[in-house]
């Protein structure tokens, strides 16, 4: 199934898409919590309310896709886990040696974005850069969990696209603040159940794309720690909780790495892309 | 006023103190949210209402501090931001210059910890340090902030212990890993409105004790960056909302930096009190 978490006035609320269209699972099922990670908290089966909302929907509960804003897939996560350095080749052009451990950092919810929405152009810096990740979402709680068991625990994949002020990611040695600031952390459109995806989502091609030129082009097989290693090495510190997110790093081809470096600007389009997964789309809009 | 977060059942509730008896503000005034984040992104004086509670209360309404389980201080902040190297001489006996720029990184909302509860000793490392902190809480939107305006968006003050794992911190250049295990992040026990205090909380007395023996001892007035600076350093490139916490890094005296290195064991118990502000104590429990 692929759901996504929508704009409703002030709210938002989960839909389930068919084809091109949406269906509000909370119009038709009105005990599902209207947040991703709330149902995921309550042990709700998404998947299968999911799956009912679709054989109940008659034709007036179907919305066009393109005529709904969408919000970030969840919200208010627990915690949005990243990781920095997750593919060889991303870890060779930023100068550094193979990592040891994962270079974990988190996000607030401050600088999450969604699909379609225009991602943040900061006024103190000019030097704005796309990172094409993939984002996993999991179902259920886990701690001191094996590599073996760890996939039992994701519920689904999305995008992200993890956009980094690389000057105040840099001004000491830990990445966070050019890693949060407001409306840079696209996610999104939709989750994608781990049910519909290879085991782990690997062996997808990932791909950023800059005004349509391919700037990151990949597999999601090149990352050092896989997701089942992650999550595996995570949950010796802390708990995973439903609805919590983890971001998997990103390949080479970030513009701070080309000659010379290309930074986003006012006007421009960088879409994410992951195979099966999904399409990301933001314009960047400088800040008044 | 002084308020707390305490437990009841499954949920929290907030109290104010009046000496040594706690009202329970909700149950007193049903219309003020059970949770300071909630009241104060609502935009509810608290203050008043807590003023309001204390007039109202009748006796019945009145329990012992010492009665109750607190829960930490926000159970779940929107975010968790923590400053490393804040004070001169804890960047020297970690062996770092003067920082140019604030350190920052962020807490998830599994790393805290109550008043009174035990903190958690991973099964993964005996390398556990404290470190006694100021906290600030964000009262009121605060975006491109100036100095001289910025303390006009703290609610309030408390303490906060950021436990650390120190071989997980340094595994990479990133600390989020080592400053994130399940409850390690000491927060409470009470909130004192910023009133009632010196203006940015400067001058106060901050110390952390170990079994009864004082580590660390500082002013908070030697801060690098003080309270105001920090808020519009961040507020250059985040939002801060009501209900975020700031926490504010520790002076010298930690564990590690000790010949030899001090760290904490099961059965200890670690006190971070600040003058006016709180004494916050908990004791250390051994993982399973």
């Amino acid at each position: 199934m692929k759901l996504i978490t929508f704009r409703s006035g002030e709210t938002t609320r989960l839909g389930v898409l068919d084809q091109d269209s949406v269906i509000d699972i909370n119009k038709v099922l009105p005990e599902v919590p209207a947040d991703m990670r709330a149902a995921l908290v309550a042990g709700i089966d998404l998947t299968a309310a999911a799956r009912k909302a679709v054989e109940k929907a008659g034709a007036a509960d179907r919305q066009p896709l393109a005529a709904l804003k969408l919000a970030p897939l969840i919200p208010s996560p627990g915690k949005t886990i990243c990781l920095g350095l997750n593919y060889y080749d991303h870890a060779a052009e930023s100068g550094r040696e193979k990592p040891v451990y994962p270079w974990f950092f988190l996000r607030c919810d401050t600088s999450l974005l969604a699909h379609g929405e225009a991602a943040l152009l900061p006024r103190v810096s000019d030097r704005f850069d796309y990172e094409a990740e993939l984002a996993v979402v999991i179902g259920t709680r886990a701690r001191h969990v094996k590599q073996e068991d760890a996939l039992q625990h994701v519920y689904g994949y999305t995008c992200f696209n993890d956009m980094s002020v690389r000057d105040y990611q840099k001004r000491t040695p830990q990445w966070t603040i050019g890693k949060n600031f407001d409306r840079t952390g696209g996610f999104g459109p939709q989750l994608v159940t781990a049910d519909e995806l290879p085991a782990g989502a690997e062996g997808l091609r990932i791909q950023a794309r800059l005004n349509g030129e391919v700037m990151q082009n990949a597999d999601t097989k090149d990352m050092i720690w896989n997701v089942a290693e992650t999550i595996s090495l995570l949950s010796e510190c802390v708990t995973l909780e439903p609805g919590d997110v983890i971001v998997m790093g990103t390949p080479a081809g970030v513009g701070q790495s080309r000659t010379p470096p290309v930074w986003m600007k006012h006007g421009d389009k960088i879409e994410i892309e992951i195979e099966r997964v999904g399409l990301l789309v933001n314009t960047i809009e400088q800040e008044a």
